[in-house]
């Protein structure tokens, strides 16, 4: 899908940071990154991780071609050896990543990339892009499906994206968040997912009349016959106009996946005068699609007042992720050598406001679940170097509370490590799977979650703990001048 | 830039009423459809409308290949025939356009595009996605760019925005909206716009202390050395770490382009303090540029307690249009033939709301200037018919408020016709220009605007008037029988 040459996809202060470098006694240093974001959006309490996919191939496909290398000579900042070094450019570095579809959680690594600082600064803004967006949507997508409860939701969102691959990207989140279907048919054919689609009011406007327009759809589609209602008036023409048509259809013996799309008015009073109409006709079968600027609060109250809407089709407010637009997630170093060893120290990054100060060293996340109930505890990020075992007794604490703990009996949990290789110097060890299948482990990550962490408005949030390791490592440091390093 | 196969980037219900439209006896009904919005975002007076060159090109090159013609079959829902028709598919229609960087305004044609029904359906998603996002992107960009008066506003969002296109393209839009540059060097690139960056927090953290990573920086740099200032601690370490090396340059004769970036902390006092230390060690003309999280509001705020920046770099809030994240352009059905002749009857959508009932006709889109002061004093969209001179007195009125009426007289005004031809039969009449010209037409276009109309709250709106030819034809369209047509 990113296919497309995407070397020059970074931020300019990127490729002078590098060539400092480049030019720099510290050439060879080694270092650590991670990714993390430090606030849930919507207020959430988790997000939905996607965009792993493009991230790969993003990575992957990385080279330096002569009209780009000429494009950077034009710039003026840039020397021939320099220059020299990117034509040759190829990631050789190793990536841990959290799988697509896990559940994240505040503050903790997501992906945790280690290799020389050159190729690891040109990735930042390439990596943040497609993460901070495709993890947006899914998690927005997420809320909307669980205000639709088990309803099916189908994204519609292409026309108000933020560009081409916005729509495309985010038809992918989208089901990675639940989403059961979108219109997009491109996001169709590139990730083999299910698109849905009616027809808009220009259909009904183009015939002599809105019966004619209904019966010719008909015609065409009698299998997957959604007639959309609302252009003149619902109530008095278009649903009787459609039960007229479904019944003709019916004498044929050619109805089979059928019913209406509401898209104005008040989906609630139009939607369950629709029902009573399509019921009292013997339709019972009849789907009713409704659309018209839904989002999670809205569909959750039509809900409430028992609008009979089977099918919701959400666009804008999905595809923008409107209440919140932006994930923060960011790329931070944590630890490095001197440039000559191997030997990695961590490190940090201060800062004024508690939240911003960064966790140094290389990491492990580790996910709690409850034995018995399957349900997630809590996340335990520990040091690379330390093993957790379940057979003993575990300390969860708030990094920013830290007198708020909690004590997990040993053999009461069971532990699993979330960042797994996906690249090994250089080299891709991803298993790409579909975006079908995605969705469903996706589907399943929802299944460990208690429903207090689920609910859309102030909901309970999951505990991310450090090991006690870190927790001493981050403390001393942050005690300590800033430039002092401590050996792990 | 839009190179890459985008024949499926549209939505399902197109494909399917195209096929429903082919089948039956109309498959030959030329049409006209209108692209406009309804109401301005942010609560500004106007758009600034982009997108055009990306929509030429998107139109240009859509042809089905073998594969996605395989992949519509496998949909099921599609015919032989149907599936040779689109194997041939190529775009023979007209379309008339704003000019990019063209103030637009509420409810009146953007673009207007004649065709046959087929063709012109397929191409509605892929329009709205590439104008709303652009014009979206360009008009938030103005308003931060009004904040800043005449101060450099550099673009910074990469890393937030919605996948790669957004980023991309929102760097276009952006430079269109008045930015000076941006931070990514793809869009340099493709666009040739000026990139600009400086470095990051872990460049000073990867040396042994601050002032180490300024000189080294500063050495590979001379040209161009912009010290991030806020890693530790701005005021006691970060700027008194930069007027060193600024006044080591100076011995060596190097200091050319120099100043400070300032990422956190309260950028008002702090940027302050960094003038007055700069000052005193004669640094006169040392830049501070300034981010963090900004936007016109803060801008503004900032300004008017004297901050003492430069150069703003505004990345998440521009690049996501945070505050109101999409703009609703719609494209609507305006006028058609029987299918048979070539006669246009126009057409019209009634709705409950008032304002989303659709003007029928096929138009023209005229501005009124001041003669005297060329600013602009309202639009006139007429019928394509009618010819508007301005040695006749012109009567303006809001079309929801038919009372509220402004004549203006005879040869006091200058008229100019906004929609002009860029397809004609499908071939191109487009005079592409860079994205610099059109930046510069933009700025221009900024000055034919009253103060009034560009306060950042609740400025004077610009008017949009009807010609009473063409409210005429509205107005007995929406008191008769929704389906009867007037001849024009």
């Amino acid at each position: 899908m990113l296919d497309r040459n995407m070397a020059l996809f970074t931020d300019f202060y990127e490729l002078s940071m590098m060539q400092g470098y480049f030019k720099s006694d510290i050439k060879n240093k080694k270092v650590v990154f991670e990714v993390f974001y430090r606030k849930n959006p919507f207020g959430n309490s988790f997000t939905i991780f996607a965009g792993l996919d493009q991230v790969i191939e993003y990575i992957s496909n990385i080279r330096f071609i002569k009209e780009e290398l000429d494009y950077i000579k034009r710039l003026g900042s840039f020397d021939a050896d320099f220059i020299d070094y990117l034509r040759d450019f190829k990631f050789n570095g190793n990536i841990f990543s959290m799988r697509e579809g896990s559940i994240a959680l505040p503050s903790e690594p997501i992906m945790v990339l280690e290799g020389n600082i050159l190729e690891l600064l040109i990735l930042e803004p390439g990596i943040l892009n497609i993460i901070n967006h495709q993890t947006l949507i899914a998690t927005k997508t997420n809320r909307i499906i669980r205000a639709a409860d088990s309803d099916p939701v189908v994204e519609f969102g292409l026309r108000r994206a933020h560009g081409p691959d916005a729509a495309l990207y985010g038809s992918r989140a989208a089901i990675i968040g639940g989403a059961r279907a979108t219109s997009n048919v491109l996001a169709g054919y590139k990730f083999d997912i299910p698109v849905f689609g009616t027809h808009a009011h220009s259909w009904i406007m183009s015939f002599n009349n809105e019966l004619e327009a209904f019966r010719s759809y008909a015609s065409v589609f009698p299998d997957n016959c959604i007639l959309l209602v609302d252009t003149f008036d619902s109530i008095n023409s278009g649903i009787p106009n459609a039960i007229k048509v479904f019944k003709e259809m019916k004498e044929l013996g050619k109805l089979k996946n059928f019913g209406i799309r509401l898209d104005s008015g008040d989906l609630a009073y139009i939607s369950k005068m629709a029902r009573y109409k399509l019921d009292e006709a013997g339709f019972y079968e009849a789907s009713i699609c409704a659309s018209n600027d839904l989002d999670e609060f809205l569909i959750k109250e039509l809900k409430s007042q028992n609008a009979c809407i089977s099918i919701w089709g959400v666009g804008t407010n999905l595809i923008t992720a409107k209440d919140c637009p932006s994930l923060g997630g960011v790329y931070k170093l944590v630890a490095q050598t001197d440039g000559i060893s191997d030997n990695y120290k961590p490190c940090i990054k201060i800062s004024d406001n508690i939240e911003k100060i960064t966790t140094p060293g290389i990491k492990k996340v580790y996910r709690i679940y409850d034995k018995y109930t399957d349900k997630i505890i809590a996340d335990y990020v520990s040091l690379r170097e330390e093993n957790i075992k379940n057979n003993e007794s575990l300390t969860i604490f708030d990094p920013l509370a830290i007198w708020k703990k909690t004590n997990i009996e040993a053999d009461s949990y069971i532990i699993r490590e979330m960042l797994q290789p996906v690249f090994i110097r250089g080299i891709s060890v991803y298993n790409k799977i579909s975006v079908t299948q995605i969705a469903e482990y996706s589907n399943r990550e929802q299944d460990t979650l208690l429903d207090e962490h689920k609910r859309l408005i102030n909901p309970q949030p999951i505990d991310v703990s450090l090991s006690k390791k870190l927790w001493g490592l981050k403390l001393g440091m942050t005690n300590k001048d800033v430039r002092i390093s401590i050996d792990i």
